[in-house]
């Protein structure tokens, strides 16, 4: 279809987490099945603010809703691939934030996978947006990419 | 971030899959994870090809390989929820196709969510692009929307 | 290994549901993977009970809590099969129950798998068993079979 | 309903496999769902297989077919727990092999949960029932706990 981007590389990113495949990942045509990499998204971002402090699943007042996700796939993952996400803040708004995460097989230093998550923030209990609580703000503020979409 | 598109409405599709919700597809939020809206876009387009008797999952010497797909999200789905989704083609390349998908909650007739769906043909022996098979294009030309994107 | 019981049949249970198969339920062997099977199962039993009115996911004060679950596999399911589970009661104890759960391929008689699921019910807040309360025991009490494990 | 066995130790089992949960693989009730829990018995079962060079996804002529399956369930798991799966070979038969598996919660010493595991080896070609290869029973042999039940 149109022009696509270049897979992103490991040297942009800071933040990374490891994600194991599974069994049940690969589809009938022996490779992790497209919708499972946005498993491995949602993972690697509420495992970040989980293990940062900044979300407690149960009781906080604020949370983030998706509204927004994509990814373009340039190569296969399988099990039992070992995949590493790469997660960076491309864009912070009042009450939203724009990450991007990359998919790495193994030790590849080209993404086989990337593409972006939008979380706005709501209250809990009301489902409205809400601006981004500073603890929050302060702590993506530290994954922005130095070079956003590099 | 940006400015947002509207929902999509079911006037706008003429092809639609029953798709229940399950137990498992809600998450600690009560609502179906992101993840799983993927499950149900790629359901409606190989239930499509399989039941028209364009793919033979084991046996097609062609194949659609997945390489982007986007969802927005509008408002939530829950189980147990019935989901009707809406398939419809908004471009075909020599070798490609963008599907673009809408998931109904219930008799809703906005959106919940809505997004694209990209497949390259490709051959399986050797998963190099390859032209659209005849078949599949006659196929696909008739799923295509009198309104592109309305 | 030990000797194997019987695959069940439709006419031994009253209440049913369908199940469409996903995409993603296959795994590489082509066949709906057998974790996907429990799926299956705690949807039939958690949509059963919300339908009857004795679940609210939100805000039961008394939720039920798997304890066990355990199933037999005779032959394969494979998407794009529209699955119909059974379902019957085949012990009531007093703060547990029981299920039999049964799924049937397509128009098939005989299951292609069947299985137990155990449901112990707790206070939400404590997490301690609780008695059935007394319209989940009426309901569970209708949907228990004539012949047990027939 | 019946009485239960107790929770198996980790100084049972000889073979671990480190899954780290997903944030999908909670439920509504903010724990891992039950149906996740035979996710982690296949991939612990299959990498295994993999990983010692007995199974070929692709090519290997005799595969092992899922026939039963059970799981007790003692104490929760949650996201982002990181889950160690114990593996041991409880029985072995001319076609057969029955694992046993314990899921322990981060650094915890009795299993979250447990249960069993029962492959029968088929022709891949026919999926009729054919003897364990010997590099399989061999491997297969060295996993068999030294105290099967303990």
């Amino acid at each position: 279809m149109s022009g696509r981007e270049a897979p992103w590389r490991r040297e942009s990113f800071a933040h990374f987490r490891t994600i194991p495949t599974r069994w049940l990942d690969n589809d009938v045509y022996g490779h992790v099945n497209n919708v499972v990499y946005y498993a491995y998204f949602d993972t690697v971002v509420n495992a970040h603010l989980i293990e940062a402090g900044l979300l407690d699943i149960a009781a906080s007042p604020v949370i983030g809703l998706v509204v927004e996700t994509q990814c373009r796939f340039f190569s296969s993952l399988a099990f039992p691939d070992i995949v590493t996400a790469g997660l960076r803040v491309a864009e912070l708004g009042s009450s939203s934030v724009r990450y991007e995460i990359a998919l790495f097989r193994n030790d590849a230093i080209q993404a086989s996978a990337q593409g972006h998550f939008v979380h706005v923030y709501v209250a809990r209990a009301t489902q409205r947006p809400t601006p981004l609580p500073g603890p929050v703000r302060a702590a993506l503020q530290a994954l922005r990419s130095p070079a956003p979409s590099g």
